[in-house]
This record gives C-alpha cells, sequence and structure tokens, in this order.
C-alpha cells in the first residue's frame, strides 16, 4: 500500500527492455546517439512541433531550473504559484540556475488564477531599475494540489502572461496525467495554448530518470546545450537516458501508464468519497488531498500504508479528528492494494 | 517643497567640512586611514559594543546585500517583509550577493509582526533538503510604511527568530529616525534587542553616500572583508567615506539631523490631521502615508511640490476622490516649507 | 576498432543486472533506499573509512564541481593542472557551482608537479584582500594526459596543500585505473596520502551513469547533500544508481574491469611500440598518446577506427608526417579490435 | 615621499569645489541629476561618440566587473593579461559579475602580445559545449607593469579579438597617463583601436571615487543599468559623483593631471637612471618598476619613503644586493619629494 509518491515506483518493463537493447557496443556520447534521433523525432511529432528543440536531463528539478533559466535573467523575477515544486521543494535550483533571480509567488489554493497571477507582475513596474523586473511565469500542470488546469485556464494565465509580454514555462511533471485527464492533444496543452518551453516529466510515470526540455521556439537551443553542461547535466552514455524516453514514447505507452494511474486515483477517491473521507482539492489526476478520522490513519499506519501526512500529526487524542493525508497513485498500484487500503474504512 | 525621498537632499556641512579636512596629503587606503580608527572607535562607543566589527560602504543596499550575505547560505532562504526594501527595491541585490538564496516574503500591514514571521518561518521545515532552508531574519526600523517597531515589538520579533535559532539583521537605512522616535540607546534597539548585525544607514540623514555595517560578534569580520571587496563595494580612498561618518557621528549630529527630519515630519502630520487628511500608516518617524482629495493633489502638482501619489493617478474625474501620497521628510526640509505645502489645504 | 574514449563503452552485464533487481516493488527516494546503505558500507570497508560521508551523482563533472565547492568559497581559487577536466572540459562548472570562484591554473606536462603547485599558491597571500584567497588543491589520477602520480608523487603534492593548510582534491574519473596501474589499496591513494574528497569514478569502467563523492571527514556531509539537491542532483529513483554502483564494487568487479582496461591499452601500447610510434606521454593506465605516420592514420581511418587526432589535422601532404592521436581503451575493448587497428601498422 | 600608489592621493581642489558646489538643495537621485547630463554630453563630445551611453560609478573594480559582465556570458571565458587587476587584484569580483565565468590567463612579460592573445583563445573551440567558451578580451591601458601598448600594439590585440569575433574591454583605470603618454585623441585609444567598452578611470589621477563606464554601442545600456543596480553600485546621491567627473573633465583638468603625473615619474626615472638603477619594464607613464641596491633601500626606509618592495624583501645580508620596487607618482607628488627621495642615491 504504497501511495507516497509516484516518485518511487518501479520502472516500467518495456522501458527497461530498451535500457537493455541499447547496451550493445559502443555509442557517440553526449546526446549524438542515434536513440535520441529517434526520440526527437518522436517528440516532435506528438507535439506538432517540427522545430522544437528537444533535451533529455535525468531529474525534474534539472529541467525546471535550466528551463527557467533559459528565460530568466538574474535580475528578473519568475512567478509561480506558492505552492510550485520550484519554489517549495527544489532548495532554491531555479535561483541557483537563474543567476540569482528572484521567485514572487502567488496565493494559491486549487491552483494558481489569472487574476491572483496579474496581481502579482503588476506592481513590478517595467522601467523601475529598483525593483527585480518581471521575467517568466511558471505554471504546474498537474498542480502540486492535484489539479488540473482545464484548456480555457491554461490559456486565461498565458493570456496575462502575453499581456506583459513574458514567456511560459509548464512544469510537467506529471504531463501525461493532465494531458489524460483533459483528453486533449500535448500541442494543444502546450504552445496551442502560449506555452514557450515544458518540462515533461517521465520518472514519476514509469522511467527510471529522465525528463525532457522541450523549447518550441529552437533560439534558445545552444544556450541551453551550455546550460546543460555547465550544470554538469550532460550525460556521456546518453543514450541510456534516450532508450528511456523512446520506451516511454513507443506506443504510447506513457499515455497508457498515465492512464491507469488517473484510473486507479480515480477508484481510490471513489472509495474514500464513499467512506465519507473530505478532499481538500478535486482529485483531477493522480493525487488526492483528502481528511479522514485518526483512528483510520492509525488502522492504516499499523497496516504498513505509507503516504504522508497532511498538514496534521498522527498523534493526539481525538480519534474522530480528522486528518489531511495526501495519497498518490502511480501506474503500477494495483486495484487489490487499493482495495486493501480502503478496506480499513468503515 | 521636496518630499519625495529623504535620499535626495544636501549633506550637512559639518560632514562635508569633515570631507575637505580629509582631503590633505595622502592616506592608507582601502580602510587602513587613520579616521576610519576614530569611526570604529565611535561606533562601539555609541552601541556600546566594544567588540563589533564596523565596515563602511557606500550604499544602503551594499550594506544590505553584505550584512545578509554573511549570515545566508545559498541554499537558505532569508525572511523579510513583503514591504522591505530588500524585496522590493534592490533588484535581486540580496539574492545575487547571498550567492542566489531565496526570499520569503511575509504579508506586511504596517510592519511585519511576530505571528506572520513564524508562519513563514514553520514550513521550511529543517531538514528537509528538498526545502530552501531557514535563514537570516531581516527587520526594517523605520519600516518602509513609516512605522516604527517598539522596543517590545523588536524584542517579539528576534525572539521567534532565537527560537528557530536564526540571525537577525536591522535595516537601518532609517536607523536614526528610529532611534529619535523610540528615545532609546542604539543598544537596546539592537544586541540588547537581539540584533547580529545593522545596516547603520547615514546616506538619507545627511551624508554624502556612506552606511555602516555593524556586527556584534566579529566572528565574520574577514569573511565580511572578502565580500566586501568581491562585491567591488571596498573604496580605495576610503578615508572619504571615513570622513563623512565621522562629521555624521560627531556631537551626535545624526541624532540631531533624525530628531529634525521627524519633527518636520511631525509638523506636516499635524497639518495635515488639522485638514482632515487620512493616515495609511501610523507617521512614526519621518514619512507620512495619507490621502486627501485630487484637487488638493493637483494644486500641490501646480505648485511645483515633489512627492510619489501612493498607487494612485492624478489624473482622473472626481476633484474629491481620496488619492495617496508618501511624503519624506529629511533634515533639511525648513518650516517655510512645509507651511507652504500645508497652504494648499483648506 | 573504438578508442575514442572510455565514456562510450557498454555497461557491463553484471552492474546491468544489479539494476534489473533493483527495479521491483517501490523504494524509498532519494537516497534512503536499502541498496545505498550496502553502497555506503562497501565504499567504507573498500577505502578502510569507516566515518566516510559518500554520496552518488550521475555526471563526473557532478562529483567534481559538488566536491570542490564543498571545500571552496566564492572568494578562492582552486589550484589544478592546466589540463584537467575541471578546466577544459566542465564548461565553468566548478566555479558555477563554487559560487564564482576562480581557478588557477599549473603549467603542466605530464602531470602536476609539487614545484609548479607551489609556484601557483604562493603569489596568492594569504590576509591580502585584493587577491583571490587560496583554496582548495584538484588532483586529477589518472591524469587527463594518460600517467599516473605514483604514491609518492600523490603525497609530495598533498604536503605543499597541508604547507599551506589547503584541502585536496582527488579527480579519479579513472580512479580504478590508476589503482590497478599502482597496485596500491584505496586508502593509500587517498586518505592516507593526504586526500580529503575523492570523485569515485565508474561511468568510464563499465557503469551506466554512476558516480561517488566520497569525503573521509563527514563534517561536510549535511551541506553536500543540499548542494547535490540545489544543483539538482538528487535522483527520486535514487536505488538504480545505488544499483549500479553496487554491482560495480560486487566481487571487485570495478577491479577487474580496470586491470582488463590497462591490460588492453598495454597491449596496444606494446604494438605501437614495436610499429615505431612515439608516445607523448607515459602510457601508465588505459589512455596512450602517440605519434605515427599520416598515411597510417588514414588507413585506420578509412577502416573505421574512431579516435581523436591530437592537436593535428588529418588532411595534409606529407603521408610520412607525424601525427598524434589519443587512443583510450575501456574494459570492453577485445583483442580482436587491438590487433586490427595494430595490423594497419608495418 | 608618498611612492606606493595613486590611489591614495588627495582630491584636487578644483574637483572638491565642484562636489561643493553641487551641495545644495535637493537634486533628482539614482543618475538623474542634471550634473550627469554635463558629464555624459562632456564624456561624449572628449570620446567623439555621440551615442556612447556613459555611466558612472565609484570604484574601479566596480567598473571593471560590470562592463565585463555586460559582454560576457556565464558559460564564456574572459581573456586577460596574467597580471591585469581583474585577475590580480579583484578577489574574483569579475568572476562574481559574469556569473561565474572563467578567466583565460595570458603569459605576459611587459604587456599582452597578440600572439599570446591568440594562443590563449584557439584552443577554446567553438561548438565544443564542454569548454568554457570565448569571451571578451580585456587590455589594461597602463599595463599594470606601467608600461603604454602603443596605438598599433592597441589595433594589435583587438585584430586578434575581431578575428574570432569577441568584444575588447579596456581597463583604463590610468586611461588619462596612458593618453598623455601617447599624445593620441581618445577615440583612437578606444573605438577607433577596436575597443567596445572603457572602464575610465579617474580616482588615482585627482578624484574621490568615481569611475565611468563608457559603451561606445548603447544597445548594452539598460542592461547595464539594472547590472549596476543588483551589484549595489547605483547611488542615490548621484550628483556626488556626477560632481567629482564633472570638475575632472572641466578644462581638460583630467589631461593637466595626468601629464603632471607622468613628468614626475619622468624625473624620478631619469634619476634613478642617472644614479645606476635597472629598470623591470620600460616606465612609460606614471609607474616604475626599478631595482637598486638594497642599502638604498634602507636608507629610503629610514627617512620614511612609502613604496611597496617588488619580490624581494628589505631583509637580508647583502648591503649591495640588488631590490626591485614599485614607484608610482601621482600628480600630486612635488619635485621636491622626488629630489630627496633622489637624494638618497650616491
Amino acid at each position: 500500500m504504497f501511495f507516497a509518491s509516484d516518485n518511487a515506483g518501479p520502472v516500467h518493463p518495456k522501458i527497461m527492455e530498451r535500457v537493455l537493447q541499447a547496451n550493445a557496443q559502443h555509442a557517440m556520447p553526449y546526446g549524438n546517439d542515434a536513440i535520441m534521433e529517434e526520440v526527437r523525432a518522436g517528440i516532435r511529432r506528438i507535439f506538432e512541433a517540427p522545430q522544437a528543440a528537444v533535451y533529455l536531463v535525468a531529474t525534474g528539478t534539472a529541467a525546471n531550473a535550466l528551463a527557467l533559466a533559459s528565460y530568466c535573467a538574474p535580475w528578473q523575477t519568475i512567478f509561480c504559484a506558492e505552492t510550485a515544486h520550484i519554489n517549495e521543494d527544489e532548495c532554491n535550483a531555479p535561483e541557483f540556475y537563474a543567476g540569482a533571480a528572484k521567485l514572487t509567488v502567488i496565493p494559491t489554493e486549487d491552483r494558481m488564477t489569472p487574476d491572483a497571477l496579474r496581481a502579482a507582475i503588476l506592481p513590478r513596474e517595467p522601467g523601475n531599475v529598483h525593483s527585480a523586473q518581471r521575467g517568466p511565469v511558471s505554471i504546474t500542470q498537474v498542480s502540486e494540489r492535484g489539479t488540473v488546469h482545464a484548456l480555457e485556464e491554461l490559456r486565461a494565465l498565458t493570456a496575462v502572461a502575453r499581456e506583459f509580454d513574458l514567456p511560459v514555462h509548464l512544469d510537467g511533471a506529471r504531463f501525461a496525467n493532465a494531458l489524460a485527464a483533459l483528453g486533449c492533444s500535448p500541442a494543444e496543452m502546450t504552445w496551442k495554448a502560449g506555452v514557450d518551453v515544458v518540462s515533461f516529466g517521465s520518472t514519476k510515470n514509469g522511467c527510471m530518470g529522465v525528463e525532457a526540455v522541450i523549447f518550441f521556439d529552437p533560439a534558445k537551443a545552444w544556450e541551453f546545450e551550455l546550460r546543460r553542461k555547465r550544470g554538469a547535466h550532460l550525460f556521456s552514455k546518453h543514450r541510456f537516458l534516450s532508450a528511456q524516453m523512446a520506451g516511454y514514447l513507443q506506443d504510447d505507452l506513457w499515455l497508457t501508464l498515465a492512464r491507469q494511474a488517473n484510473d486507479n486515483a480515480a477508484h481510490l477517491a471513489k472509495g474514500l468519497q464513499a467512506a465519507g473521507a473530505e478532499f481538500l482539492h478535486e482529485p483531477d489526476a493522480n493525487m488526492i488531498f483528502a481528511r479522514f478520522p485518526r483512528n483510520i490513519h492509525q488502522s492504516l499506519h499499523d497496516a504498513g500504508a505509507q503516504y504522508y501526512l497532511w498538514n496534521d500529526l498522527l498523534e493526539g487524542d481525538d480519534p474522530e479528528a480528522m486528518l489531511g493525508a495526501r495519497l498518490v497513485c502511480d501506474w503500477s498500484i494495483s486495484r487489490t492494494q487499493i482495495d486493501a487500503f480502503l478496506s480499513h474504512f468503515p
């Protein structure tokens, strides 16, 4: 019963198979391997973006920090949700890579709203040398609270960015889960919606450790290569990153896995709801934030269930007190496990 | 009628006199001048801090950024008021000097409160490698909204910092104005209240361009000297910084000037109040945030008065609409000017 | 006939097997996996260093830059060979990670000498705030010219560092090859010789992409964890780094592979020597720098041999002109390939 | 008898007079003062560069570091003389401001040569992502060894830079002394010779603390303003920087003072030569590097003469041993002092 995170699950066998296949003879290092050609072509096709510059790195934080740095001068500020991974969970990596730029955080409940974004941008007036200058807007899709921006919501956010002539980054650590939830095309959720650069997450959805950075405007390509190397994120045996991504993309495995993860979460959410749990945020994809009584937490805990309590502590007196939980499903969680989890509810 | 800022006024004649006196023969460069000895001794005496390390730089931003960097690792976050100069008006200098550290801003009305500070610190849990680590707390005294933290308020803030074992920086760009307002001793407003390092502002209060950085614990001394040089803030003809500060400290000129500035502001505030203006914040020192009708703004504007409108625009239809103004008095503003300003009110 | 680099070869099957074994169920992320426990214990045992702090990253540049940053303040200078990877091949990553520190490069033929090191250190006098301050010494073993520092040479270099109280980093991208060449113990080549921190390379010697950073003094441990995360080098599915390293260490596979690579190079060198090639540097481990006539290069080139010309161009008129070559053997090169290569020599 | 440096002398009375004149009423802060208009126009006229962007900072290190950062990406390397101030005397400020860029130092005797420059540039091949990328060339005029590049030498250096499409910075901490030595126009020594940006030093030549940064291409203007503010080098009471520079430029005072300093040095050099001293470098401007016997040093030392021994120690046994000295003359040194100094020679 592992619901702690989707970053801790196994690698899908078909992805591992591609890794094994790649392990023959010598291959050109540093991204010049033949598999990378396949990956580049595949991503361009999937995103309907024949000019896109496509790069691989091994961690989501590297993807975000390098992508943002490509669009952020050191005297600018990135605009992001208060809850964003880049603000909460990357130990200042975005600031580091962007040369000591600032993050301006936007008060966020479920997900960033256009009004809140505009309110954060407005005070940083252009031409005022004393202020941090306006820089890129970073949107997280699936948000860190498990909600998914509808296409029109995404477009409304990027419209605000365009209003101020600011570039837009999409943190897609759970890109596939969002896409599966919306049922739209990758292009619709990115460049057609006004996104300039995407962190295309894969690790959480069945890979070993690989994320793509996709620039729809290839003008940033060479600078990105230098930034990646300078950040020590250029792999010599790059073919093993390529192989993971190739396996991930093949036969739409990435979508299959995301749908599986979302379905798992939906099944879990349905069971929780039936059992009277309260949701802190709408469970749109594969993450659930729910509250239920302490004694059920205790029972699950005793049975070895793994997940994070959400701003609450297990310790306490009142068995009926409602405590928050973050429950994440990856593709590999079985219905058996979910049902075992749900069996602790009355 | 210049009320735009206290950063634009003249240098007091006695300070200029010391600068002229310093201009004889050669003097040892880079802070090894004899006048700096006098300054160091003077500040140590005034602050009752015989061990303090004392340095001079030429700008307030340099003082703040270098002082904070001395207490902030690149993976930490500085806690400060949303309204703080380091957040709003230094174009990422603190982030730059602190090696790409983060600023966590605290929602602030009049001035930072202990509860809001604690609420900002708490989520950055120690031992969590993903989060920015807790770093120094920066308090602005006089605050950027013209209010002054009472001694017990200061102590309550530093108590929160101590609770989490965090160092405390005081941005004293208007240190003298705050001290004059509180009527306490420099030691009471700093190390006795739990402050570790002070930006002791002087430029706004009659100097040409000099600020002291005072470390009550001299352990940071040599590192600060390296940081100052690396930041290009070490002056060869340092004696001219020393001379300004020497003149500023002599015969308590600094306090005399601050009292003069505060008295000017009090006189102005009294007149505004009598005329029915509304105060946005309590005018504790030498800055006033007030609202009064558009037609009076227009009349002042036509007469050449200089000050910033506060989140409002002069243009508009309604002559009775209440518009905000920031009015700053320095020591050099005459009663005549203030009364001329007030004469535009009915 | 692939002699271009040891960074482009396959992963050893036993290492891949451990990766496959690791792919079961969920595992704690971010270095808290059980395999990392095994790795840590293994490295401590091999290095006879029960207190050592051991970390894994995926690239050699990350290992070097993070290790050096842990011992280098931004106002210091790293001392290294002119030929060092950190100077020539890391696109300013060491400067980036060390917060804009300087590299002072030491003129180097075969490898760094104590006299040249001392001559580089001496002018940066302590207490001079204008100069970059003295920082860590970085030694490359195997050097970038294929030579190996004898133990007494290593000790002579670290003795110079100690003379000035400077920490010592060992860039061991080819650690195993050096150890195999010297026939000493890991402890003898590191902490017993005065080394403080090691980049323990593995990728070039049969892994997919993993390097260990080993601190003999664990005082830097937590700071390193923060630096690694901030650099975006902390893997969520860390077990796959651990698994590679576990396979690499098991049954001394790492030494077996290094001996194989060195033997391959020795066989190649012997053949080259017999054929009249000239060596630019002594081929102590698995890299050969040799010169032989253009027409042989042409013949090899036509046959598809892959390697770098060394400061020379294939294009030219004189078939007898002696051109340099860098020839690197990894463990996977077969005798057949080497003999095929040598068959082009008269 | 003060020959230690030209950074420690008095401010010329006419410059101080302008500072005093500037001290009336309020003036617009942050470079928007009226005197800056005069300065900008004056520098544009003097340099025959009506489009030039002109900025003031207070230290030479700030001028150099900010000017170079404007032309150097973090993944590039600056090319400079081994002896350059930016390499030897700025405690990594250029690296800091350029976002952790590298300095590639060029072996230098008297001054940088085109061949040595080319040899340093060549190995950093474009398109190689592993290497630091080629960045700006920085030339020091007067060089740190007191020599002056002839115009054709300057042009030969900038021709090498242009060959590789690299921008050129001139560190003119002693710009006026060089100009006086060459007898050419400011335009001839800068943009007509292929220089893109100049640090126009003034502090060493009679000012209190002010240096101009002059961009002949104004495209960098706004970015420079942001860099200056972010570096904490933007003065609120900027008029006092402007006033110094205005006084310095008025009636060609800057050239008068430089000629005076050069004449002083020529007088001193002539006397030293007559007394049998050996010159380490040609004393082209206002700095002399000479060797003479220890007993004369001792005699001068006892008489209170101040200057730096050059790579030698006063302590020693042999009274006839030849020891090096660096002797710098500023405009304020009197003939009486020089003759008093020379009177210690036989």
